[in-house]
């Protein structure tokens, strides 16, 4: 196999990136300067060896924690459960929350084999168990698997009676309008109306 | 800026990447096990150290001179003109061509600023002084910039009088480009050129 299809097909391994993408970004990668191709195998090689899941929360780091977890202005004693990364760059952008966070690194999915012994749930039992954090707030996607991940996170807090679980808000999107919003948002934007 | 922030700018410079693309591509490349990241690194390197324009066609290639022009089965008095490598791909793919190839390296315009000594013209009259060549096909795109270039290429080959000039049958959709285009469609638009 030439270089040039060894590039093509891992440029086709990632997601949403299919054969003929992949020779495309390949052939334009060709057309840049060389230090442009060189430069973003650098960048993959220094993620590949530099960046690793946060030892307390999970989340991608170059150090041992996270900015995050060392930032001493946070608060300790709010804990949000988010399914990957990417969540915690969604919720630092809202900037609506200032307290610490725990990235599972997934969700649960029987059906893809994957079960809490592939979250990082070990790890939020010791953070439970460092005895700062008062609420936990399930921030998991509003999918199946998400709920059925909150559920599971939901029965096993069970066993710290002194620490508060919420979740995020089910209801409208700002800006959302009723015409277009699904019947099940809609029934539990009714239902946990909010009194004026 | 942190590793992953680079690799996420480095991957947004990507054809049709944007930032929100690049971050899930980098999230989704922290989640495989970390050979994979390398592997793509060290695709990135090779290519860039070792692919190179063909000597002959301006074909990228690894060795001197490409594949195709060192097959002593091809035709070389028929001569196919294209604008970029994927243009080879994809006619080499329709299986109907057996001469040899030129490729220009862009096509003319004005407006960015892509004149004839841009592409490789000098390439191109090098092969017709070599005398082998008794057809040039001029299989540019079916573009605007393409027709153009088709046309610039058709007065310059007019000081080879012994050289028939032809391009691709007008079967191509008009601005489609080569790549995307059919296998079959391709067949008949190259069989059935038109003289010029």
């Amino acid at each position: 196999m030439s270089a040039l299809e060894t590039l093509i097909g891992e440029l086709a391994r990632l997601p949403g990136v299919g054969r003929k993408t992949a020779q495309r970004l390949a052939y334009h990668l060709l057309q840049q300067p060389r230090d442009r191709m060189l430069a973003l195998a650098t960048a993959l090689q220094v993620v590949a060896e530099k960046v690793h899941p946060c030892d307390s929360c999970g989340q991608p780091t170059e150090s041992l924690d996270c900015d995050i977890c060392t930032d001493p202005r946070r608060d300790d004693s709010l804990l949000c459960v988010v399914e990957e990364p990417s969540a915690v760059v969604s919720l630092e952008r809202a900037g609506a929350f200032r307290g610490r966070y725990l990235v599972l690194g997934g969700r649960l999915s029987p059906l893809d084999g994957i079960g809490p012994e592939a979250l990082r749930i070990g790890l939020l039992e010791r953070r439970l168990a460092g005895g700062l954090v008062r609420e936990v707030i399930l921030a998991t996607n509003a999918s199946l698997e998400g709920e059925a991940t909150a559920t599971y996170l939901q029965q096993l807090l069970g066993s710290y009676p002194t620490v508060k679980i919420s979740r995020l808000a089910r209801g409208l999107p700002v800006g959302g309008e009723l015409e277009y919003v699904d019947g099940i948002t809609l029934s539990h934007a009714l239902t946990a109306r909010e009194e004026l």
